[in-house]
């Protein structure tokens, strides 16, 4: 897979070779992070961070990650005030930002947003999510938690249970297709029958040779569970009153759940924000691995920028 | 002219000298912005980068040209939340964030804002639009692109149409002002009679010794220009509605139009950002420098915060 | 008093050591805030300067302070667009953000955040404002101020008049509070009686040996004091629209009042903004500190950042 100078939309990009190099040199990342080692390597770049729809912790997440490797950040935050609330069209805005930066990273509310910049774009573009389409870096910061917390173990022949929303949610379709190309996954999708993960998705599971079933049942989901990632039920995408006052409190995590049906070792995701459905009782576990997660996003995001910018190598 | 330590409220502070010394320093930062060479001269310096009234890409271009240079980026959008907002006089706010930066960047929606932060500050200002005053650094980038787009050609005897709204518009106006340094320059204003250029300009041009000549007619106008400078009119500014459907599609430039009215190396330009008085098919025209004129804007405003800082001679 | 990795919520952390170290490395600041002398000790932090209740002046400020010392700077406004707005807590929030950042800088509506936020984050929070609870440096710069303008003098046996809105401003309990670690300070607390300090305030004074005396006459009290920090008067504080005709104009600091009333060191301090409370003809009389006690915020924040981090030794 290609990096240097490509643009970043959809996960469907990755193979396994690439995944493999973006994880190398996320794990690399730790010492910057940490401020532990000092790296300088995206001295005199600038990334425009361009978060035409806004979201404090991705854009954040990006500006740090980009930060520590010496880079600055040039921000946008919403359109109200932008010539594209005045009518323009996102080729124009793109056409003109990408003069003043050497590379994108964008949030848009519509979906096809950060592939029509893409192809505007002289600068590569990142995803940071476009409507209900993709938010590939989350994808990725995902399974690179899965990696981390299962050492030695891989992704084959594991088994995942995906819990909660799985109808309207943006992270579960690209984490399942990453999951995917690896063999002989095993996915237990928990949700009540009104969210339940989409028939093609299904299928495409199948296609790659990896297992799926559907099921309500979150108690014997755990039981079975390698990883669990659980997802918020937002209440307003229930449409009948009767059945959201009967799934509100049925796909949550308590501690009492956890230490009763998971193993030690299950690993514990959520793409937070949590509100009511992961108790934080469960945060002191060892297993709970969510925050872990949310600060692997600044690993994973230094290595992508580094790899479209063509700077891994004098990384050192 | 000085610039050193001075505010840039009006382009009637420039003389030919000033603009040769600008636009000299605007063409040694082409490498720069490039990154094909690095900068740090502003290292240590700080922006004030005061977007009382938000513009996303006048903001980001100036935080861009400071950060090519080294320079760190303070900003703020927007004054709902400020003190300004509160009450507090501009002369106040501007006297206590001088403090905090070495040089301000303003834009503020009511007409000589810039002016009187000048007249308070201890640092130099630089006036990035106050209301429907001016907004000097655009008709800067606006003269450098023409320079530019006809080298060895200069601006002398020219004929420049100008299309659109000329009623209205912040641009026109202090473009007019730069060109009439120039010898010999002959401007076509081109608009509907309702959007005309004031007569006041008019006759500021003409007593500069050059000409000037209203007209409704584009064709004619394109058929004679070496420069194209076509403004959007916007809907709301025409009061009557039948003259709004008349104008409405009469003052647009399409691909067919520029070839078959225009020389091939008249050059056009639009300040941006353009709905649909632009068509899209113009874009890959060679002479289409629109979006050339906007990159622009980095050049001419890293030259001039290098100016009014001092540090031109540090650039090396 | 323990800064390094110590999180700064509240004045009452304060004693007279810390102070002194405090101010000691604030003064040191003085060439590095003016440029004179450049420095890069804090190369390679981020700050996340989290203005979840937005302040123009005091987020310019806190961040202008971490780029003088060469750090970078992370920042959000608002909470209408971030998770918090969703529902997710704010001790989820700081968990998260801490893994992109070396310091946390917060201002936030309610009181109380900043402690929570500083019980679970693992890097230092320092408290820019939490409701009505405290906003620590902004009494530290008033204090460090105070020193400033009476060289060789101190604190000890010193007459403040404390003027304005005693009962529902923020600044007044702290900048109380610090003073209240010095010998024999006396206070002369000029107000409307509605808006009169807490009497809580009033014995916590005289429990730590200062005088306070309550009283409605400001011109008696400019006469006897040696500093005088102003307030504004908010109309709607005030419920009886009777009072509020009266009081309004009745505590108000002309040149004129100054000059007949004050002596010529008495030191003019108000915490701006300043709407008609305070009127701009006393601007330019040697004793209105006012600015250079906004000025002084950078110094004392630069001091703040640097022990909190532990970095005051590389200052050099």
């Amino acid at each position: 897979m290609e990096f240097e100078n490509r643009s970043i939309v959809s996960v469907n990009q990755f193979d396994l070779a690439g995944l493999d190099t973006l994880f190398d040199l996320a794990r690399r990342m730790k010492p910057i992070a940490a401020r532990q080692a000092r790296s300088n390597v995206l001295d005199g770049y600038i990334l425009g961070n361009l978060f035409f729809e806004p979201s404090t912790r991705t854009r954040m997440s990006f500006a740090s990650a980009f930060m520590r490797l010496g880079g600055q950040v040039n921000s946008t935050t919403g359109t109200v005030n932008s010539s594209l609330a005045k009518g323009e069209s996102l080729a124009d805005t793109i056409t003109m930002i990408q003069s003043y930066c050497d590379v994108i990273v964008m949030r848009h509310h519509q979906r096809g947003a950060a592939a029509e910049a893409a192809a505007v774009s002289s600068v590569p573009v990142i995803n940071a999510g476009d409507g209900n389409g993709e938010h590939p870096t989350q994808a990725l910061q995902d399974l690179f938690t899965i990696l981390e917390e299962r050492p030695g173990r891989g992704v084959d022949g594991m088994t995942i249970a995906v819990v909660g929303d799985l109808k309207f949610g943006r992270c579960v379709p690209s984490l399942v297709n990453l999951l995917c190309l690896h063999a002989g996954v095993r996915f237990l999708f928990v949700a009540p029958p009104e969210l339940q993960i989409p028939g093609a998705i299904l299928r495409g599971v199948r296609d790659m040779g990896c297992q799926a079933i559907r099921t309500s049942n979150l108690d014997a989901a755990l039981e079975e569970a390698d990883v669990v990632y659980l997802t918020r039920i937002q209440d307003e995408r229930i449409a009948d009153a009767k059945v959201r006052a009967t799934v509100r409190g049925s796909y949550v995590l308590t501690r009492a759940k956890v230490e009763s049906r998971c193993r030690k070792d299950t690993v514990i995701l959520h793409p937070l924000p949590r509100i009511d459905e992961l108790h934080t009782d469960v945060d002191s576990l060892p297993n709970a691995a969510y925050f872990r997660q949310a600060a692997n996003s600044i690993l994973v995001r230094m290595a992508l920028l580094l790899l479209v910018l063509g700077k891994q190598a004098d990384v050192g």
